[in-house]
């Protein structure tokens, strides 16, 4: 950290904010400008409350210069990080394709659907039992009976189980059926659920919060890591900005960012990402390019029949294009 | 709703979609254009969704007329709600004061801040016995001993408690001890936490989102009051922008576009608002000028040894000068 | 600035950067933590060009510790700037209001509105005689033709001028009519007419862009003051943010972070601000309780025939409205 | 256009709006809902001013329909424009390449760099002779000087020149060395430039606003197109948002909404777009996999000693790599 003080502050007063950081067991460097003085703090600073730092009157800036994560980040933990779910691995250098509708519907549609996704070439299975819904009086999922249809799924495909748990309360249950449990967008801050999600044996696929930078979305991956689960998959899903042609503004470069901050695999869904259909392939395409793990896209048998999310989800013959044209990207990336 | 079909869309495919949306007990409004057919949705329009319409490959455009929300609208209740919370009232035209730390860490210190705003004419304490922080390292509250020191400072100053509820294990605790439950800006799309807080007997004060838009806000306020909770206090706090000078941008438009929109109080809480102690005051009194329902405010004995958000938090001074102005500004407001 | 050194870098390559920082004159402090290296740079940092530093494949990170700007800084000027504008004074203390219709249409429109302003308490009229429109297909403006109106106006109220200038071409011609050129939000960073305004002999109100940080506004201010011109007069009108409801997000703490970055005056435009006229008053209240220096209001006599922004212009009875309640915040803030 | 009146609007007031509409030549279909009434305005909506409907009191809110660009859009020129610029074609399918330094600084820096980028398989070289500098006090270009040198460049290599115009005053001279017109993305709506670049017979790329939406970056292309300038090539740099590991946040959905919507070819610049050599080479690659007619792209021989930009900017070796993996890539998408 390096402590900005104000311009002529009084000797005695930068003294006193020198003998404090001492006495947290910091090493203080000083620096003296024309107008500023500068403090580097080197070595444990680890005690040091940077709200109270600011706090002070006398002090123009608190400038961090060490990532606020540890147990995701690459420098403390260089290779990288392979979460295995059943006979498949993500983060290895391979591409996991992850498809599905939005919500399980029926027993007919999950099947369908599953089926037909699998011969596609995906390998994992996606579809909301618990689904966050802006509108109280929208379709909020089967709940259980919605994890036992994608039981079912699993049971007839061999795709594995990826969903959202949406509470701490149903954690245990979704467990029970999930072989990945995904965290999203809107609770990604939720730090009661990631704390539970860091007890859970399952690996956690943590979305990125609509407005959340880099370093927060580490940062709660961190939360789950040091409760003593070390599978998270990250998965960016378009962020909130200006721009209202599409839903999010879907921001690729967090797939090389991620890469190096860290040693965590990183998805892209790219449904959510633009929210329209017709953006999925070209965004599909254009995140195996920049290095993505894999992809997580919402297919539906009768997008327009859907209970959620229509718009963005593509139909069979949509889904069958996009995997043919991004594994000839992967085969070339 | 409006929807807006390709231009020139197949006579046939128009009328499909037209007899659906009869079929789902609309009635269908058909403008020609030279290019494009504007279909025009009446009557009970809450069967349909938007996401299906949107997935039908015919539709350019589907455009929402009416706001989302009901029970939050003006529209379906004129007049303001006014939230009783023993002697203050919140939304008749007063003015309400909530102060306090932005964290209960001792007995000393949060007796003594609350005898001092009390003394300065605060309505409420605010205070956090479960924080959520960014960092799984950072002090994250004293739980229920923190609710315990809280009813103390009630029975000495006759102060209103207002604290966060984190999640929904807790929320019957900490309604135990408070008189206003606070949902935080990273939980405003919490569904679970919502649903419970509907089912309080206890006001709630949700703070927007990060990243919310009031629309969205007003949603998760319409989750609230659609489980039968009507005493929803509206808390803005500040909005993610790319301004850096700034921790987040306060939008005091909010205070007359909810008054417009809707009939529930809103506050505004210039501490978070800003992240400066130095930014309060103006802001405080901007707010007041605006039309704010109350003021939530951070106030700390000694803000270099704040175990949370020192550098927003005022010191005695500084909370007796912004009591000063704001008064003054509410009496000509 | 402060350098911070990847992890582990080698010794030869951390003296090898010290070596060209003290080549150009800086004095260097360096600081060792565990894993990386900070070199502190202070002394005369006019000579580093910032983007050589990141270029280099050692160097994690460069922290920029002083603002950027000097001539338009408080650190370098510590008295507030007072702007003359025939009899008024803007940034003294007092309260200035620049009202009139977003655009000249005709003589009878423009004296009408003069005289009410002015009757009504402004200090200065306003109305662009040369439009910046999103579209080609919009009225760009009367030209000279609107410029002479403006000076009947004042000639007949006694009434001050601010217009917009939008190019170079045409700043000399405006300059003879106008008392204050406007230079607008999308030209914010158009620095060949900021340079061209900087040798002009007139003041200067530099609206903030719509997504510029304080700094580069700031920024852009310096541009002006570095050729001699030094009566800029700031205008914050709204940025752009993901809100839908108001056309931009006015960002009122922009007033007193400028007063406390700069010796600059501020002040306010709540019609562009917000785009919706019911908004104007009570923003226009918030910023005047905020501190700033005074308001730029669009008034119209008929808004529903306005030629531009008929839905932010106030009507009179608006602005008298508007006028009364923000002289009383004033006389109190 | 749909004008949505307010709950319970007298019927008289409807009608005069009603009648207004119809006086304008457009044809009025009207929707009664529940409380409100549509108005579905079809015809020549062209005469319509939606801010005088705005100022309306009764007008709840105008929801416009039709994308407001004419010659940008695809809806009036489905083909593809393909610009020729010398011998290379953009917009046809292939993918162009223009790569140089950010400024053109010295003889022997251009021609260094030209040869190489050449050899490695470059159609065009870019360098700034003028800069747009946020800095007053940073290096501002070399002018005619630079122009010159770009002209020897490409008489070297055979390279066809892009370079910026920041002023009309230079655009004419600026057009008398480049092949293209390069606009920034800071003069997106510098409309005198805009104008005088319609009027120019040299192409333009245009480079989007770091807070423009794809709505205005087309409507400042259709300002080129009408004044009868066919040749417009549309940049993606880089928006501004709030994630702050980036310099911006480069938006590559843009590339199949602007194909979607125009017959514009699109390039991006993953320099600017990212600010960080290490991320341009992933998101050239995920550009080219979007779709994009083309990259632009930062090289230098000493990022460590270029004048502005070095930390963004390709050595030799990186965009060798870039080339090779690109051309991969586009091969297959």
């Amino acid at each position: 950290m390096v402590i900005v003080m104000k311009p002529n502050t009084e000797r005695e007063k930068v003294e006193k904010i020198k003998n404090k950081m001492l006495s947290l067991g910091c090493e203080v460097h000083e620096s003296k400008g024309t107008n500023r003085v500068l403090l580097g703090l080197v070595g444990d600073t680890r005690r040091i409350n940077p709200g109270q730092i600011e706090a002070n009157e006398n002090v123009e800036q608190l400038i961090r210069v060490m990532n606020p994560f540890k147990l995701a980040s690459r420098d403390f933990h260089p290779e990288d990080t392979v979460v295995k779910v059943n006979g498949t691995k993500i983060g290895n250098g391979s591409m996991v394709v992850i498809a599905g509708p939005c919500a399980v519907e029926s027993e007919e549609q999950l099947m369908e659907i599953a089926v037909n996704v699998k011969a596609n070439g995906a390998n994992m299975i996606r579809g909301g039992a618990f689904k966050p819904r802006t509108s109280p009086y929208s379709f909020q999922g089967l709940g259980e009976e919605g994890l036992k249809l994608l039981r079912k799924a699993k049971e007839i495909t061999g795709l594995s189980i990826v969903t959202e748990v949406m509470d701490q309360e149903n954690l245990d249950m979704v467990a029970e059926y999930a072989d990945v449990l995904q965290i999203g967008a809107r609770n990604m801050q939720n730090y009661a659920l990631l704390k539970q999600a860091g007890m859970s044996s399952k690996p956690i696929m943590l979305k990125r919060g609509l407005s959340a930078t880099i370093e927060e979305w580490l940062m709660s991956a961190e939360y789950i890591l040091s409760k003593g689960n070390p599978n998270v998959i990250l998965c960016e899903r378009g962020i909130r900005t200006f721009e209202k042609y599409t839903r999010n503004t879907l921001d690729l470069s967090a797939v090389p960012v991620v890469k190096e901050l860290s040693h965590l695999p990183v998805v892209i869904d790219p449904s959510h990402g633009t929210g329209k259909w017709n953006l999925v392939e070209p965004m599909a395409k254009a995140a195996v390019a920049a290095g993505a793990d894999g992809l997580m896209v919402e297919v539906h048998n009768q997008p327009e029949e859907a209970v959620s999310d229509g718009g963005q989800s593509l139909k069979y013959d949509n889904f069958k294009s996009m995997m043919n044209t991004v594994q000839k990207i992967y085969a070339v990336r």
